[in-house]
């Protein structure tokens, strides 16, 4: 499983994704799921996946076109002229993938599904942010739904649904979302850290920010604890039931 | 889709859940989740279900001898001389009718499972509280994981896993249940007030108190709005990220 979430905020994007892939409990491993395409003043896009990993894998290598030599590659993602068409390319390249693995009569228990986050700006629109769907279709993060999460979704939505605000300063959201990542890693085995953190600020155009949570980050820590209290506290202001 | 809860305290039992039925989004019911048998001074039994509504009706059914005549009616929940055996009494009924609906043969999108958790105290021995599984089977709630949710539990357990704690009062209890609650409902429609709540007193052996909420109640109003200002206090209280 994997626990990953997009946001659009009004000073930009912010992708966080963890590290865990599992096949059953006793084939855990650590994988990246976030990625980056940034050219320099045209354009950035960040992909996260959630779903079988070979597919994810196969799905950003044909982005990259790994198939060609290394001096014939010019990956459409860095060439297409809108956000829009760069999400019609990589749903296209996923569903493609998925249809492949499937035409090959394979069967498995998760099938080889993947669902992904895009988000990204290019020169001379504004950043935008897509969830694309297995079957090669997807939707994109308007006012009233400016974040997408994929994977292990649950745990972790409340928090966001309660106090997400498109006004957030960055160090605001990285709160936000450290705070909906601990409530899904302390409920779900399947989803661990390390965390991946990247801030994309609007109208940049540059690879933007990037870091990662080990599992004993002070400040990771600080939160995971400090939130339990937190919760305690709030809990106990509210006024009491009457039984 | 169902959420409930039974939580074993020191104090006693608390259940908690919603009634809401659902068979797609368009074929909303609302229908009654909780179960209670008393024999003053001598047995409180309660149970709460989720799952296919026609088999925990007839498992029901069958547990209250409704085949039979209304005066030769002795259910045997209510002359079993354990909470165990009680518990061994509700899970074969359960297993026979999902088994007897499978053998006719039926296939639905949802099977007949259903999950049940059992909960009370007969004369002579302390409260117990069990979770039975559509297979039969089932497990006793003991020091280290001292409730039990079933249904659409993700979503609402967060908070449980933070704030639970054996020695709570009554009013505390209920309070963290709503919270818990308010979260599933405001994510996931096939959850919905009114919710039902029964307080079993240790060693009281009645039916305990019961009382509903119905989505207009004041209190939990008071509690669903408060607990999204209070979250966004507690979050503003942590230390903030240095991007």
């Amino acid at each position: 499983m994997t626990y990953a979430v997009g946001m659009r905020l009004n000073r930009g994007l912010v992708f966080m994704s963890d590290t865990r892939t599992n096949a059953g409990v006793d084939n855990v491993s650590t994988f990246n799921k976030m990625f980056n395409w940034t050219v320099e003043g045209d354009r950035s896009i960040t992909l996260l996946s959630a779903g079988n990993l070979a597919t994810t894998q196969a799905t950003i290598s044909l982005l990259e076109e790994r198939t060609k030599a290394p001096e014939d590659r010019s990956p459409s993602i860095l060439e297409a002229p809108t956000m829009f068409q760069v999400a019609q390319l990589v749903a296209a390249t996923l569903n493609d993938v998925i249809e492949g693995h499937s035409r090959a009569g394979q069967q498995a228990d998760s099938a080889f599904h993947a669902t992904l986050i895009l988000g990204g700006q290019i020169k001379g629109g504004p950043s935008r942010l897509f969830l694309i769907y297995p079957e090669g279709n997807f939707i994109e993060a308007g006012e009233d739904t400016p974040f997408f999460q994929i994977g292990e979704t649950k745990y972790g939505r409340p928090i966001l649904v309660r106090a997400f605000d498109p006004d957030m300063s960055f160090s605001e959201t990285v709160k936000l979302l450290l705070v909906s990542f601990d409530s899904t890693i302390k409920a779900n085995l399947s989803v661990g850290a390390p965390l991946d953190l990247l801030l994309y600020e609007e109208d940049s155009l540059t690879a933007g920010t990037r870091s990662r949570f080990e599992p004993d980050d002070q400040y990771f820590r600080t939160i995971s604890e400090g939130w339990g209290d937190a919760l305690k506290v709030a809990l106990s202001k509210l006024p009491a039931y009457e039984a």
